[in-house]
């Protein structure tokens, strides 16, 4: 497959139609007028299984061919993806392999195995990940689902920002987090598919700004143990992602841990719902100006909601 | 006034109209095939000033004459109905008045002084409150508009239940928290003027279960110091909110404190909204059996979404 354009996306929008919600658009009359300019936020945390992970993973999934379905799906992943696939997987009625390190929270691996997925314990590093996925692909045949560098998935993400165009006209940018780069990538040519006048910007926890200094290089600068809580985006660019990026990702901004923590705390209590820590980072970067949004009508991303009630970074 | 019927309930909704919001309704796919039944969650968490009580207070305070409003509004609460007169206040154009205990949260305050209402302090007692209270009106002239035994706050209270049945048809049920009764009460008459074949049941902590037994008992029983983290129902029925209910609602449930919890929790967890302990009782009831909903529609109130989040009911 080469890379996708609006044509993919849109066709990847029809793919999971039957299996995906079409998330709400909601704004905040509170915090407008803090900004002065108008947000409108793409609710990702209330999609399936939690996150926009279910987009590209179902339209992966449901690009297979029959016969690679047949032998199943597999990934590794801690976290939203790995439930992904595993609902896509049972969606497509195949069987899915997600490999996890043995560290993951209990909470994720019933997550994962509420869906019927195949739970593969690994050592808690790449290493361990890459081996315990190779094994799975080896014995069984599965079509490994990789976390964001895969054009299939790339595609299914960018219908978030799709739908989010179609229903409100007019921004002057639209923006999400970036991790490995799914999401902003897929957002990235969805937008200019759509609506070629509106930026794309990334953010980034400053804690794990490899996305920033790959963009700024001009060559991929992996992430090296980054310690952030926006535990969603902790992962590298890949080839494919970075390459979207570069074309159509108007800049990155980086936001401080306290940033993020202050945003999401106030998404919980001001607009009374819950996101998970990688959500907030983009509304981080507006309350920090890293995005200067007086005047304008911006698009925000709300990535996902799981989150570990028992560890919330903050105890006043 | 006489008591309200759903055509006071109508006149209210027309008079609210322009000031707050027309809540969402909410549905769970997992929760639903949990419970063999279907639930509509009616949102007020995501009302203006975050609960239902706004609707109740702005029907009553847009329902004064010029000259009455002119002197202001008064009240005493160390809630929501307290930040809920603050805003009718504003919106009338006129001075509000809110009476709260020296230890209230200062996050409460905040909300009320943010609405440019005057706070008067005083003693954590209810003598402290209606001495406070009483002050304030003989020094100003304002009116009083009570948290719940008022004909007015009751039918803007009922304008939810009204919307909820008119968005979803075929309830076999409508449930909510019952404190002081005035959502309950509301609720009552709504239900039975648009859709008479609903039964309306309550539902309240086993903690401060003065309306359960009032009920049973045929005369008011007033809560004594009622310990429940459902903050928003330690109050007791007042005699305007008991008549309606003997006459309206199905019967009263009660939940335990543990109950309420794991309901609270599975409504953060699982659909990503934040909700006060108050609002969780009514799913507390259905987790716990004391609502039967198996191949039942039922629609549930969750009045509101004011939480102290550095004060979380768990700490795994």
């Amino acid at each position: 497959m080469d890379e996708p354009t609006i044509k993919e996306i849109r066709q990847a929008g029809e793919r999971i139609r039957p299996f995906v919600h079409r998330t709400p658009v909601l704004t905040c009359e509170t915090l407008n007028r803090m900004c002065g300019g108008e947000i409108f936020f793409k609710c990702e945390n209330f999609q399936k299984t939690g996150s926009f992970k279910i987009r590209g993973a179902t339209n992966a999934v449901f690009s297979l061919s029959d016969e690679a379905a047949g032998r199943g799906v597999a990934t590794h992943s801690s976290g939203n993806h790995g439930a992904a696939v595993a609902a896509a997987g049972r969606w497509r009625g195949v069987k899915a392999y997600v490999v996890m390190p043995e560290n993951a929270p209990e909470v994720k691996r019933d997550a994962v195995a509420g869906y019927g997925a195949e739970i593969i314990t690994c050592r808690p590093t790449l290493e361990g990940r890459e081996e315990g996925l190779a094994e799975v692909v080896a014995r069984t045949g599965a079509a490994f689902i990789h976390p964001y560098n895969d054009y299939r998935v790339i595609a299914g993400q960018g219908t978030a920002a799709l739908e989010l165009c179609e229903e409100v006209s007019g921004l002057d940018i639209v923006t999400g987090p970036v991790g490995g780069g799914g999401l902003i990538s897929g957002t990235a040519i969805a937008v200019s598919g759509v609506s070629p006048e509106t930026a794309v910007i990334a953010a980034e926890p400053e804690n794990a700004d490899d996305a920033y200094r790959s963009f700024e290089a001009g060559r991929i600068i992996p992430a090296e143990n980054p310690d952030t809580i926006a535990d969603g985006l902790r992962t590298s660019l890949g080839d494919l992602t970075f390459g979207i990026i570069r074309k159509g990702v108007e800049r990155i901004v980086t936001v401080s841990e306290e940033d993020i923590i202050k945003a999401m705390r106030f998404i919980w209590e001001r607009m009374k719902i819950i996101v998970e820590p990688s959500s907030a980072v983009p509304l981080g970067a507006i309350f920090s100006k890293r995005i200067e949004i007086a005047g304008k009508r911006i698009g925000v991303i709300l990535s996902g909601g799981n989150v570990d009630m028992g560890k919330l970074p903050w105890d006043d």
